[in-house]
């Protein structure tokens, strides 16, 4: 559409995509909804933990009230947890928020914005949205090359995302290789951490980001309740770090823009950690299926540290959405990423058991035909 | 504090102000919660409708899942309810996200936004984050001079808007006057007509914003779930414009803005007319006792036709700030609004019977002991 509104950088912006939802696809395909398997969203296929459940239960009473806008008992709670002033915390309506926010705090038009070929597609819409320059990286094995991107960082540059573990490819870098790069970072550029996927990661691949926090000004830490906490339906994430850069993304927050039932819901589940640890065992078992059945299948994939699995499922760039078709047939929804510049490839959510076993069936079944 | 990060238009930038929350003026006076009457953010004092908690318990089992990002269900109900097309519809957390984003689609920096003096604190945040220029008209009567601000329309504005009823003064512009401004706008610069409290009018003040909508592809108009609806606490606000206008809009907004139990009790609060219009009578009676009251004080008030009264407490620049401090040790929280260049006045929303006497005895005896 030709429209004479707007500055020209956000006609130029192509909407995100979400995954289908569940409704959206029994609608289409003419499925029950009860029998669809959505693997599409890397959310935690256990729900939301039953301590989330009452806290929401509890704060359901003052809807018509606005919520906190200072959100004091959350901050407490992460404050507590992560052993940092209140006021090193910004809150967001989910992580997406806080990526935004980011980048709007942080780069103007016509800066430049540093971040990795095959990274999560906010980086570029946040980037866009603000006329700012993507200087987008070639990966290295579908993940980030720090070093690359640090020479990549130029006078105009004004931000770095790294996302790690990496969303839609599942990579890692370990905390010794990511401190490296944050010591030689020139300290006018903010480099947000996006840690979505951390509470995945195995014992011996966690690090302390929280501490390189207090060590460098320029850092952010990017957090979500989205995925392992499970409350992906209620909106709430949360950055970590110093002052200087939380005061200014303070200054553009939306002052609502955490809802009252998330805030509650969060403190809850931010504490419960027999579900977190459930959540994280019940994905490396997923893990081992599904990575086992493609070994099977002869199918190409990335090893994954986050709870999906990006898998090859054809040498030809209509094999995603090809592939994504029959399965959504047979009612499973998965992710196509052509989107991302990987039109061969299907990023798949690490499920219930069930539900693995649903898409390995619809997907034996798919290429069985092809 | 200096920071070397940030555009310099962002650091220029005082965060808004929210209304104390109960919690915390009971933490720092000292007071117990369950006496606290609060009258500081205009929110719908019988709280969220039943209807709504029904439809939210019935959505309440999905909440490990994102959102539906194009929200199907609440999309169709406002359609049918409005008689627009679906993509006619952007959803908002909030109505401050819809202002927000409006801003940012239709403006960019060095351009300039139209608004009255005394109008709603987020417009003026959403034109200094884009590092725009406010043009700032003066207001007639406390209320907004659209002849002034059609003037005031330079080549470079982009964005002109107009609240209506206007918070934080309450007052009104008749139907026509909207609509014969409307056609001298030119068609390039966008009208946000902001109507977070049109459900507040008298019939005799109701007209047909949408109808406009359909003639004037620059108009956008603005609403909110939080005032008359009830539901502040979960975050939903909308939209109703041309696509042209919409389509720009669904660039920039984060694409699970609006959460899952917000869609939900949305739906039902659109539908459940009884309510509104109990909100409405209660709304007018609390109207009436409030100003009787006001006139026996010997205090100015501005006429309003939204759910709060903007009203002089004094004839110095200290009176605002003093007689809310007094108000606030008797359990009592109304907005101050020296922020708005309104020192001598304050902004009481209209509750419930028992809590307008509550503020009107804790105003009086405030008044008796200066």
């Amino acid at each position: 559409m030709t429209t004479s509104f707007g500055p020209s950088y956000v006609r130029a912006i192509a909407p995100y995509v979400a995954g289908k939802p569940i409704s959206e696809v029994a609608r289409e395909f003419g499925l029950d909804e009860a029998r669809i398997v959505k693997l599409a969203s890397n959310e935690n296929p256990l729900g939301m933990p039953e301590s989330a459940k009452t806290a929401m239960a509890q704060a359901a009473s003052e809807l018509g009230r606005y919520p906190d806008a200072n959100a004091f008992e959350l901050k407490a709670a992460l404050s507590a947890q992560y052993d940092v002033p209140a006021d090193w915390i910004t809150l967001g309506n989910g992580s997406n928020d806080i990526l935004e926010l980011a980048a709007h705090a942080f780069v103007e038009k016509n800066q430049s914005v540093v971040y990795a070929q095959y990274s999560f597609a906010v980086y570029a819409l946040a980037t866009q949205g603000l006329g700012a320059r993507a200087i987008v990286v070639p990966a290295v094995q579908y993940g980030h090359d720090l070093d690359a991107m640090l020479a990549a960082i130029s006078d105009d540059t004004r931000l770095v995302f790294v996302a790690n573990p990496n969303n839609p490819t599942g990579t890692f870098i370990d905390g010794p290789t990511i401190e490296a790069f944050l010591s030689k970072v020139p300290r006018h550029v903010a480099v947000v951490l996006d840690e979505a996927y951390t509470e995945y990661l195995s014992a011996d691949k966690r690090y302390d980001s929280i501490a390189w926090v207090r060590r460098y000004p320029n850092l952010l830490v990017s957090r979500t309740f989205s995925k392992a906490f499970g409350l992906a339906g209620l909106r709430v994430g949360f950055a970590i770090a110093q002052p200087e850069l939380t005061d200014l993304m303070n200054r553009l927050r939306q002052p609502f823009n955490v809802n009252t039932l998330a805030q509650a819901a969060a403190i809850a589940a931010l504490n419960d950690k027999p579900f977190l640890q459930k959540s994280a065992e019940l994905n490396a078992q997923g893990y081992q299926r599904l990575t086992q059945a493609f070994d099977k299948l002869g199918l190409e994939y990335v090893p994954s540290h986050g709870n999906f699995v990006l898998v090859r499922v054809g040498n030809d760039d209509g094999a995603g959405n090809r592939v994504n078709l029959e399965l959504l047939k047979q009612g499973v929804i998965v992710r196509p990423v052509g989107s991302y510049g990987l039109p061969q490839w299907l990023r798949v959510t690490i499920g219930l058991p069930e539900e693995n076993e649903a898409f390995i069936a619809a997907l034996e079944k798919t290429l069985a035909t092809a």
